[in-house]
C-alpha cells in the first residue's frame, strides 16, 4: 500500500491541477457514482475497468488511478506506440493474454502517470461490468459463511439440509444476470416480489485448469470484484423443486464491479463484505469468516470440470440477507442496493420497475 | 416424409454409383459410427452437422442427406457462387442468421443434390457436437417424465421433494460438458464411480426472447438433437448440498448430436427417447410422456431470463436410469452408452478411464 501511494502521489497533484474539467463534468452528474477510492494492497495491483467514455462509445478496458482518473489502455498504447498482446476493447482478451498483457498494462499506466494531461475520472464515464458478457454462466457458492447457513435454516422451505455440507455448494447464474456496477435491477412483480440482496466477493480466474490443487489455486486467480448475487427468493425457494438456478438467474440479477482489482492488489484477510439497502447496513462480514476459502472453492469446482480464463466465481454471502430477517425484508422499486468489498470498492444498484 | 424421400431418391442412386469411395473409406473404420438414417418428418427439415473432413481440418457446418452424404456448406457456397449470410464454419453463426441463412442452406442443398459427385458420408468424417462450444451453460430440466420422478423418489438422498413440482425444475450444465456424438466420456474413479445415463431430447433455440409466451414458444425453436445428460450421480446427490450443478457438469458429460434436425424435420409426437448400455435397452419413452412439454419449458425458462439464439435446453430424462435400478447400475470404462431419439438419430459414447 505504501509503495502504491507513493507511486500515485504525483497523480493526485495532476488531478488537482486539472480540477476545472473535473468540476465542470461533475456538475452533470447529480451524485458521483464512485466516492472515495480505497488504496490497493500493493503497488503491483491494478484497478481494471470496462468503461465507455461517452454514451455512443463502445466499451473498452481502462486502468483507474487512486485519484479516480481513467486511463484508456487502447488510446494510451497508441500514444506510447506499444503493440498490445490483447484487444484493448475486451477484458477477456486481456485476461487471456496472461502475464504478457498485464505487464504491458502496468508499463503503460506507469508511463501514463508521468504525463500531466486532463483525463476523465470514473465519475465522468460509464462503468460497465468489468466482464460485460461472460463466456459461461457465473459459478456461485452457496452457504459459505456459517452464520448465513444458520440464519437460513429457519427460513428455508427445504429443511432437509440441516448439517453444514462437507463440500461447497455450487450453482450457476445465467449469463444475462450480468449487470453493471451502477445499473438498475429489473423488478417485475408478476414474476417475483421477493428480490433479495447477497453481497459477495467475486473471483476472476486468470489461468484455467482442471483438478487444480488447493495449494496451487491462488496462482489461477486474476483478480477480484464486488458482486451482488441478487436473488428472486420466491422463485429460488418455491418455484423450481429446490434447484436454485432459476431464482438466481433473472436478467440483471448479478451486478459486478466497479472494477477488477488484480490479485496482488487485494489483501483478502483485510476484506470485508458489506451490503446496505437505502443506506442501512444489512451485511458486514470479514473474509476470515468465509468457510470454504478461495483455494478450496477453486480446487473443488475444478475437480473434473475445466475452469477457463475469465470465469467468474462468486464466493457466497454472509448473514443478513432479507428473507431470513424477522419479519423478512425484500426490495421494491426505488430501493438502493449498495454492495461493498473493502479494498475493492462499492457498487450501487437501484431497483426499477419494468414495463 | 414422402416428399423428402422423393427429393433424395436420386441421391441414393448417386451414392450407389460412387460406392467405390464409400467402401474404400469405410474399410478404415471398424464399424460405421452412423447406421441407418431415419427419414425426416418433412421436406423442409434439414440435418445440420458440425464436422471435420479430416483430422487436420477445422470444423465446419454441413448438411446430411438421407443416404449419409455430407454437403460442406462453405465449399458448396463457393462452388455455387453464393454469398452466405453466415460463417459456414459456425453453427451458431448460421442460427444467428435466422431464416435468411436457413433458406440459403436449403437452396444450396437442393442444388448440390443435382450434382452427381463423390462426397464423403457421415462415416468418413469426424462428427462434432453440432454446437461444439455453447455460449452459455446448457439449460436442463429435471424430473420431466412422471415415471422418472417416481423411480427417483425411493433412490434419492434428498427425500423432501415428494410432490411433483408445479413448475419445471431447472439446472445447468457447464460449457465443458459438451461432447461429440461419438467421443469418449472421461471416467475418473477418484472423483465419481457412479456415472449414469440420462437419454434426452435437446432443443436448440433459434430466436431469443424473454417472457416468451407458451403459444409462441415453438416459433423460437431452431431444431432438435439427441442429448445425454450424463451424470456423476454420487457428486450430484451427495457432495454439494443438494444442488445438482456440479454432478451434472464434469467435462464431457453431455454428448450431443449426431446433428441438429431443424424444427420442421421432426414430428415430436413420433419421437421416442431411448438409451442402451452395451446394447441393452435401459430407457424408452415417448415425447407424449413428457410432463412439461417444450412450449411450457421455454415459457417458464424465459420468464424474466432472456434466452438467446443457439441456447440449448435439454428436456429431461424418462425412467430407467442406473441409480434407481435394483440393484443400482453405473457405467465403467469400456461401457458403450447409446442414446437415440427416433426421427433424429443415435449417438454412441464409450466410457474411458482417464490418466
Amino acid at each position: 500500500m505504501q509503495g502504491n501511494r507513493r507511486n500515485f502521489l504525483k497523480l493526485g497533484a495532476t488531478s488537482a491541477a486539472v480540477g476545472v474539467l473535473g468540476q465542470a463534468a461533475a456538475a452533470d452528474i447529480e451524485a458521483p457514482q464512485v466516492g472515495a477510492i480505497a488504496p490497493l494492497a500493493a503497488k503491483l495491483g491494478l484497478r481494471l475497468v470496462t468503461f465507455a467514455p461517452g454514451p455512443q462509445d463502445k466499451p473498452r478496458v481502462g486502468v483507474v488511478f487512486d485519484d479516480g482518473q481513467v486511463i484508456d489502455i487502447g488510446a494510451e498504447a497508441k500514444r506510447q506506440k506499444v503493440k498490445l498482446a490483447f484487444d484493448p476493447d475486451s477484458m477477456l482478451s486481456l485476461i487471456d493474454s496472461g502475464d504478457q498483457g498485464l505487464v504491458q498494462v502496468h508499463a503503460l499506466a506507469e508511463r501514463a502517470a508521468l504525463l500531466r494531461i486532463m483525463r476523465p475520472t470514473v465519475n465522468h464515464v460509464r462503468l460497465l461490468s468489468p466482464i460485460p458478457r461472460p463466456r459461461a454462466n457465473i459459478y456461485a457458492v452457496g452457504w459459505n459463511y456459517l452464520d448465513h447457513f444458520e440464519e437460513g435454516k429457519a427460513a428455508r422451505v427445504d429443511r432437509v439440509v440441516t448439517e453444514y455440507p462437507a463440500n461447497p455448494v455450487f450453482f450457476t447464474k445465467g449469463v444475462n444476470t450480468m449487470n453493471g456496477p451502477f445499473d438498475t435491477i429489473p423488478f417485475d412483480a408478476s414474476n417475483s416480489t421477493q428480490v433479495d440482496w447477497e453481497a459477495e466477493l467475486a473471483v476472476v480466474i486468470g489461468r484455467g485448469g482442471r483438478n487444480i490443487k488447493e495449494e496451487q489455486a491462488m496462482n489461477h486467480v486474476f483478480g477480484y470484484a464486488v458482486y451482488n448475487d441478487t436473488t428472486a427468493r420466491d422463485v429460488q425457494q418455491k418455484r423450481h423443486g429446490g434447484q436454485w438456478f432459476k431464482g438466481k438467474s433473472l436478467d440483471g440479477y448479478g451486478p459486478m464491479g466497479p472494477w477488477i482489482v488484480t490479485a496482488a492488489g487485494l489483501n483478502l484477510d483485510d476484506a470485508r463484505v458489506i451490503s446496505r439497502v437505502n443506506g442501512v447496513e444489512k451485511q458486514n462480514a470479514s473474509y476470515k469468516q468465509m468457510y470454504f476459502k478461495i483455494p478450496r472453492v477453486i480446487a473443488e469446482l475444478s475437480r473434473g470440470m475445466t475452469l477457463e480464463a475469465g470465469d467468474i466465481i462468486t464466493t457466497g454471502t454472509p448473514s443478513g440477507v432479507g428473507f431470513s430477517r424477522k419479519p423478512p425484508e425484500f426490495m421494491k422499486p426505488g430501493d438502493v442496493m449498495e454492495t461493498e468489498v473493502t479494498g475493492i470498492g462499492i457498487i450501487r444498484n437501484v431497483i426499477k420497475a419494468e414495463g
